[in-house]
């Protein structure tokens, strides 16, 4: 297969850069262009990671790939999405809103950003979870009369919750969930992010916005398509998001009532089995398994469990009865945030999107 | 009024130097005795918390009573109980379990140990909350043919928990209770307690047996005396306790379902109402409200709420309807676990019983 | 005394803030202005530090006087100077380099800026270390033709730095300094400061411009005053600036070669009997002691120790010969940077100027 | 070259289990024995490492390995050492002070532990740096008697020190070294270690018996060795150690005096082109560098460059003049204390003492 072209929006940044460490060496997609802000745009990329002060904002553990140094920078605002064959973007939503129909014209998007999230004809994909929602990339081409489409990831506090009910639901029916998350600080972005003088020896409890995020996408993203539009899950999520003094990964407690008596073993199972057939395809970004069950007690911790399979699967454990709920389950998870739940999840998504021959 | 005599036990932990720290000045009580283990027994107390290598370890904030100072140590295995008119325990729980029966024969024990909480003529008391449950100690005393009982205040995360569920309760009912606790490092002590290797950069989802005690406990303390027992609170508790990199006070997010429709303002109200009767009855420990409700959203947050009004306040913020729930709510709090968690509650506790004269 | 006027201008920053909290109730000045940037101006200051999320972003310990919660604030590039008799400026080097010669040609500015610190006419004030600086002040009057003056404190890391070196150097005489400081987040402020991602779980090793500052204003601060000018102490300082994950004060690592032979004792006993003179004035911002050696040879820490008298004291521990230095003297230290290192040091400065009647 | 038999002590802990993870799959060595005290003897290591609450208590990033899980431990106490070629130690002092002697009357031990360091006949090897300390080993044997022979490794904190001090006393002579660490908890173990409550947002400014150990240890390093004795090198070493909130990796800022004048980049040219002749010889554990000069002058970082080729790299940044020292340099360096400056830098000597068939 003859690579792909892609450019990288965004590439300064944090989830931009991680385009770019998963596109190192890709097999099916080859950078051809990086764009980001005006005040890059001209320079070497590696000189635009330079700042005044002679630090170098390279933010991945994966060094810089020396192909990509030497890429000059583009304005995002000017880029010529028609000479590439996908656009990845990785830019604040405002940004996002502005930029990507403007790419979706002539090219496909993978987004990270929300601005599309919650459109109709939008999908929100998670790799193994509803990649048959692609349906509705026919609908939005239509729609918009786009060469192209957008596909946004879903917010990364989604990604480890939908994950994990998805074969909850279709194995016993979830009829309410209740979730608490515990979010590392690399989710809020380095811009300012999350200060040092309110996170240390600190829980800030609340993050704008998150929680209807969370709660929206999650009912979108196991919902069911009919007649070219996605029905949201039908069972109720709530969720409360915090902040706590963690790098990276989102650890979440989960309370989940099911539509039938399940036991501890039985939903063990489901979750460990589940994903095969999507494993299977071997996608070079995907990880052996989607979601993982570990019997310790202590686990999952998001220090500890955060790269397992290179930070793309979700760790569970506490998988234990709960008394309060009518056939209540609940469990504790942690998922990369920045990884499955940013930009590699996102490539792992334009992976199978390449395979089947939508870029 | 004559102040009364007490013993402090356990009085080198951190526990007990906190009961110190409340006893210092006291209006009520005069320390005259403290205890620790076999091997601090005959030291005075100063030199009991010097280590070999020339660290002294007072660890709260205010400064040691020089008139503690000189107190010499006894070895709590051999304190004669008898000569004090209060005992004051700090020490685990196995310990607890030899030495409160043998205190509580001649004298009233106040504990911060778990050695007797679920015993059925045994109340857990939370000032304000439940001091109605005082006639099991008649019960108890009777029972075992003690002239002094045993009474111990909950585990510290149970007291954020049962104070604020407390109203909610009274005025609405509650139908069901699902609770996260992200913990401070300070609830699992110093012999090791949480060590920074795991804590840091981290959250741990387990701490072994607090899920049972918060449970347990909750539905004892809000339940209902009957012919001399507690009948639990009617409702199913479930909690998922953590441990999060935060010094002191815990931190709850609570979802509650009511048994009928309140507003968030109603919820508000009763949780600022609550109490009023007890504060106005000016115990010494007493903080001006037992609850306090924030509408900051980015509050209440352990490391800023845990000391106000000395620490014995339960801040409460982020009150929101739940859509998950039948009648839902949902809340935040921060509870400071070892002062109003622990040794000062049991202070206040104390104050309560020794004005209605049980001391 | 009549209450002097004074103007606080930088309000709504940590610094400017900390200025506030040492207003309330002060028996020397009354706050009658607070200015701010133009976005602040116009809205009574409890509104200015309400941000459009809800957030208020008051971060003294100190509650808020209410007194001060109303005044409207102004907008500080327009601020009348001359209607007060003091200003105290709490705003970035820029700034301050605009601002302060204008409020100075009417008006007394104490400042917690570096602007004006490096220039030949301005004294660096460390309470109870070089108030006899003063005598620039009347220099610089005359220089610039202005009523009034600017007096800036050092920066937070020079402080307690200065602070043990001025008794040795009377004592034995200094001929080397070699400092490493563990600076606390607090220094770098909130705009964005050190954010959370960069700090948890690692030391960074450099602070641009701090090294250079910390070595000149330690020398001119320890420097004498001849001919109007302030001739710089002879001993070379060289100091090594990083950032640690701690939340509020400065610790320092000093090794330090004295001009004579001084035992371990005497160098305790030089810093411990420092500042009698001035302390005993009982200005009202002044600690009971300027300097408090501590025996625990764990200690000084800066969460423990750093509020020790108000944070207005620099701890001192384990001095002890060094080997490596001619007549070499090793300690640590530990001084609160945003107390005593920068707007309550200002505080303490401006209650001595006002005795002296510079005010 | 058939494989050397290799038994493990105190397989269970943190060193130990570095060790294993360097051994797995290791050219040289084979592990045939794994030892531990009495309360893990009997059982398969991974049940050995499986604590009472379900806890699985193996540190290492790197997976164990299958065909270690199931070796049976053996009581270290009585491990027949004649049965293996070499033995690895990673226990505490005192446990070594009597082990290592009883396993060395047949066969070489390479040890983490401070026991034996300050024997005369004893050397303290860093690779590349005094391997030529080598003829200590015959001195030894024929000391004691002994057919094998104790070669401890530094203490980690004088790792990075020695090892960037080599290159600069080979190149300029150094006449004075002062150095204050910054260092992380996994310095401290797990039993407890540092606990969290001590170090959350804090440093701790003592580190007993540490200093000492630095200052001896870099002079006997760096000696030279004359008549079957190592000379100490003639220069004084002086230390300020202290522990910060960091899980890996030690920090040292190190301000050094030489013996002629040596420019910013005649110094880095000295740390880069060190140990060039060890490097080539490419021993298994040896990474493609010893020392790594870096130009951003925020780094090195120890949460960023501790993992630097393999942790065994001494990353070094901000070297610039000292102004306070004659010919005087300052730098800060960061180096990895439980890889290069523990377990795996016993393992890179043990290659090159089997490599000079010492084994």
């Amino acid at each position: 297969m003859k690579k792909k072209k892609v450019a990288v929006i965004g590439a300064t940044g944090v989830a931009g850069q991680q385009f770019l460490a998963s596109l190192s060496g890709h097999p099916f997609f080859e950078v051809t262009a990086l764009a980001a802000s005006e005040r890059s745009a001209g320079k070497a990329f590696k000189d635009a990671l330079t700042d005044a002060s002679g630090a170098f904002r390279w933010y991945c553990q994966e060094p810089l790939d020396p192909a990509f140094a030497k890429i000059r920078v583009e304005d995002a605002s000017k880029l010529e999405a028609s000479k590439v064959d996908l656009v990845f973007t990785a830019v604040e939503s405002d940004a996002a809103k502005e930029l990507e129909p403007r790419y979706a014209k002539t090219t496909p998007v993978v987004s990270t950003a929300s601005a599309f999230r919650y459109e109709e004809d939008v999908p929100i994909f998670i790799p193994g979870v509803n990649l048959d929602h692609d349906k509705l990339i026919a609908v939005q081409k239509k729609n918009r009369g786009w060469k192209g489409f957008v596909t946004p990831v879903p917010n990364c506090t989604t990604t480890g919750l939908a994950m994990t009910l998805k074969p909850l639901h279709d194995a016993f029916g979830v009829l309410q969930v209740l979730m608490t998350s515990m979010q590392a600080c690399s989710g809020a972005g380095r811009s300012p992010g999350v200060i040092g003088l309110d996170i240390l020896d600190n829980v800030i409890p609340y993050i704008p916005k998150e929680e209807e995020k969370v709660e929206k996408e999650t009912q979108k993203i196991l919902g069911t398509l009919v007649d070219g539009k996605v029905a949201p899950a039908p069972f109720p999520v709530s969720a409360t998001c915090t902040r706590v003094p963690v790098l990276e990964a989102h650890t979440e407690a989960v309370y989940v009532s099911l539509s039938k008596h399940a036991t501890v073993d039985e939903v063990k199972k489901a979750l460990r089995d589940y994903g095969r057939e999507f494993t299977a395809m071997k996608f070079p970004s995907c990880p052996p398994h989607l979601i993982e069950v570990l019997e310790d007690p202590f686990r999952p911790q998001p220090r500890l469990d955060r790269d397992r399979e290179g930070g793309m699967v979700t760790s569970v454990g506490r998988v234990r009865a709960d008394h309060a709920l009518p056939n209540g389950i609940k469990y504790m998870l942690v998922s990369h945030n920045t990884k499955m739940g940013a930009a590699k999840g996102g490539m792992l998504v334009a992976e199978y999107l390449a395979h089947k021959n939508y870029i």
